[in-house]
């Protein structure tokens, strides 16, 4: 028996490791490393590369992060010049850390697509500042954050007002603690697709129960087309769902793994050595409990990394609080 | 939102830590390790713990292999002597590789289950041996293994057979490969279902592809009642369903997490940098190919360890043959 696995034209596959990794360290990536990867996801064919997020320098200090939370046209310049791809840019853009200023028209910017990352209380704001991007000709999506811990009512009129007053082409459902399973994925993509008529439906799994790639396999089979992955599952916490597993999946013929499995040979065994990330004790924990890992983060930096008995029972108290 | 966790009083989860793992190391676990765990699972509540091989000394040579290829009763004695559980202890037993005699009856062995691992070709054999096991008052499995491998009018025929001819309680779906897809999964859940109207449906799941826990999660929701899975995953190649995250799904008051998180930090975290397993690329790469994983334990032995593009080319080549 062979694995049932999928070819549909529709779908697009979005690298971001470089945006997603970056909240591991501050997004102070190199910018040799931001082109082998640029290298490597042009000549795996995958379809979306995000680099950043793009912020406001009045809003954040450029003294306290590096240059992929900010996504400087130039620096993106640089970071792929010379590179041949197809691949095409995203940055992402955080409701309340940046402007539309911050926003060129598409016509004076490398970025091909912008992603505004919002919480379902912010989804007028989400609106106005997706609209304007759409409006100065970028491909845009919705990101809806932290979908495990919204009321469900209130997903559902942030969908409907999704559909019906934003010019976002896709709206992405963020499992941002790792917390979903198939039963919930199944519902929500069936929610998000039956709400959400004129738009695509995307997903960004978090690896925290090692059901990242999974989930997306079940996003796939109920509708989803936009696929977040990032390379080796790189990520904050329990990074991502792995591209190389994605591409495993995916039968489109455009794709070819063996770039991303080069570079992961090349960069990425070696950078695990200095970044941690994976499937890690505090953060299955905080994905069972359906919290965020700002706590196993901070245990991780901690002398009691590895203390997860304690770690559990200090869950388990706040859970009964 | 919560997650959908399960509930369901008929499902046993069975540690088969020592038994797989010892696959990595030829079945040389220390004594004192090796108590650790039965301590471990006992505290925790776990259905069953499978201590090792039963193997024949005539067949096997007890040179090659450490003292869980065998598990002799006095070995398994020591091993467990004075720690307070209501564990059973199961051994596991390849076709071809032991005797009836190697099987004493109940009443002389501290042994409560017998699991014959066999592949589809060996399933006459395989019953012939499960029954002498169950006439001489064992619990009892039949493993069919690398079912992924095998033609599906084979397999139907060879579960008509253990319906209709077996005394096992319990049949179990080996995914040796970690090779299986949900929609695999689904399908030879309900069809074991179908043809054992009389057995329980078991689960033996390996990560290669980051899929043994949500392919454990797809079979209980399928209806599978015998689930097995190792402490932080331990098992060759790939490893297993961690047992850790299925622990965190089922909501059985009867379990307990903690002491399986505590010998997590204290033994498993530690062996960790002495022997290898889990999320690993030539692993990835042999489940998607549906291969057994001997190739890619080679190369893991091998100076070119981290070689994984041309390890791929190897295995495209092959199946192109």
């Amino acid at each position: 028996m062979k694995g049932v696995k999928m070819y549909r034209e529709q779908i697009k596959v979005l690298d971001c490791t470089i945006r997603d990794g970056g909240l591991i360290n501050n997004h102070y990536f190199e910018d040799n490393f931001v082109r082998e990867v640029y290298k490597a996801v042009s000549d795996a064919g995958v379809d979306y590369m995000e680099i950043g997020y793009r912020s406001s320098t009045s809003l954040l200090s450029r003294d306290k992060f590096g240059k992929w939370k900010f996504c400087v046209e130039d620096d993106i310049k640089r970071a792929i010049d010379g590179i041949p791809s197809k691949t095409k840019l995203s940055v992402m853009a955080d409701v309340g850390r940046f402007e539309k200023d911050d926003i060129p028209p598409k016509n004076q910017s490398v970025v091909d697509m912008v992603r505004v990352a919002a919480y379902v209380k912010d989804i007028d704001k989400a609106i106005d500042l997706v609209n304007d991007a759409a409006e100065k000709g970028y491909e845009t999506t919705v990101n809806v954050m932290s979908v495990s811990k919204v009321i469900e009512t209130e997903l559902d009129e942030a969908l409907c007002q999704l559909e019906e007053e934003s010019k976002t082409k896709v709206v992405y459902i963020v499992d941002s603690f790792g917390s979903l399973y198939s039963e919930n994925i199944h519902h929500l993509v069936n929610k998000f697709k039956r709400i959400l008529k004129t738009k695509e439906v995307g997903i960004h799994a978090h690896n925290n129960q090692q059901l990242a790639y999974a989930n997306t396999i079940e996003s796939i089979i109920k509708g989803a087309n936009y696929l977040d992955a990032t390379i080796y599952g790189l990520g904050r916490g329990a990074g991502n769902c792995p591209l190389e597993l994605l591409m495993g999946f995916l039968k489109n013929p455009k794709f070819n793994l063996k770039p991303i499995l080069e570079i992961i040979a090349k960069e990425f065994i070696p950078l695990r050595e200095k970044m941690e990330w994976g499937y890690i004790i505090p953060y299955a924990i905080t994905g069972m409990f359906n919290e965020h890992p700002r706590s196993a983060i901070a245990l991780r930096e901690s002398p009691q990394k590895d203390e997860y008995v304690s770690f559990y029972e200090k869950m388990l108290a706040t859970e009964m609080d």
